[in-house]
């Protein structure tokens, strides 16, 4: 089965003409961020909690501790849905019922296994690090077994997924475009500040490469 | 019975030295934003979708078309939980394991029903688009009757919350301070561009006072 077909789950109901299901789209918006917002069920209230995340062909990666409430809970239910959403901006309309926002939004529909092996374990948190700031994982201290043994990782393998963007500008009636009210798009984006070093960090010590490659390009 | 005191619900399991649960500070992660991440149950899944908000007293509310799949599930399941989450800052550790994120989460439970007196609703969304960018709504055209009657609301009373916050620099295991490694925070915020006035502005409407006024506190 191809899980960017659509189906009952991911169809998009409203705003379809939004709606997205090719895998590139899908995999950019994805690969675009590193926390998603992870569902799951508890006392019949259908919780979300941000977790960081990374990509492996058709499946996402959770980490978290061996007591996490929310991974124990998915991973026994065997199944989650996550969604990952990057804001790009206000659409500010000349009626309140136009205003909108531009984004790009995943919402997917996955089967959850635990990945046991300690060599697969830590080419997850590799990636999962690198995710988050490039190139840093090889410059940190090797993992020892404790800390393995401490890590549940989830793998969660994507059964439906659609992506839904908004990128454009603002769509009034027709008969309020003549109306002397200012309308337009402002855009928002993430950005980095200057990185702040450790108070500790042992004399000689400057800020490496992949930091100032990430703060070059985030900035 | 107070919504912010502990109780099963909202007890905060992992990192509970980061758990917040005084009104004021919830409040004041809430009134930060204006996207939040409602959950709703889906043929079993938990799934959560980014959608605008106010808040007034101990409700939030939120708005859509009277056919969103996502509100009349949990108006007839008559609850939810939402998830307020403002990333602040990259906080890299010695260590791959205490890698983290600086951020100001609100998690909450709430009870839903539905907005039926028309003035009521029309408030509600004045303080919504408000909420989005301050002032706006004033300039705007006013509402018709027929988008008022499209437009369903929901008040969420809010049954129990909780929040998390980390604002802090690196911590890690005392025997990894004098490695030879990079380590420190990367302050991340989301950030205003320079506002793109809509093409078909009639002549002579300039970028009006609120609007710099969002640009310039938020550039």
């Amino acid at each position: 089965m191809n899980p960017f077909e659509k189906s009952k789950l991911n169809r998009v109901k409203r705003g379809q003409n939004r709606a997205i299901y090719d895998e590139e789209t899908i995999f950019n918006i994805i690969d675009a961020g590193f926390l998603a917002h992870v569902g799951y069920i508890y006392d019949g209230y259908p919780i979300s909690i941000p977790m960081a995340y990374t990509r492996e062909e058709n499946s996402l990666y959770l980490h978290g501790s061996t007591g996490n409430r929310m991974m124990l809970s998915i991973l026994e239910s065997g199944k989650t849905s996550i969604n990952i959403t990057h804001l790009d901006g206000l659409v500010l309309a000349r009626s309140g019922l136009h205003h909108s926002v531009n984004y790009r939004s995943v919402t997917l529909f996955g089967s959850v296994k635990k990945v046991i092996d300690d060599e697969r374990k830590t080419v997850i948190l590799e990636k999962t690090i690198n995710q988050m700031v490039p190139n840093r994982w090889e410059t940190l201290r090797t993992m020892i077994q404790e800390e393995l043994n401490r890590t549940l990782i989830l793998q969660i393998d994507i059964d439906h997924a659609s992506a839904k963007v908004r990128a454009e500008g603002v769509n009034d009636e027709p008969d309020d475009i003549n109306l002397p009210i200012w309308a337009g798009v402002i855009p928002v984006k993430q950005i980095a500040l200057e990185p702040v070093p450790d108070e500790n960090l042992i004399d000689g010590i400057t800020t490496p490469k992949h930091i100032t490659t990430y703060y070059e390009k985030h900035r």
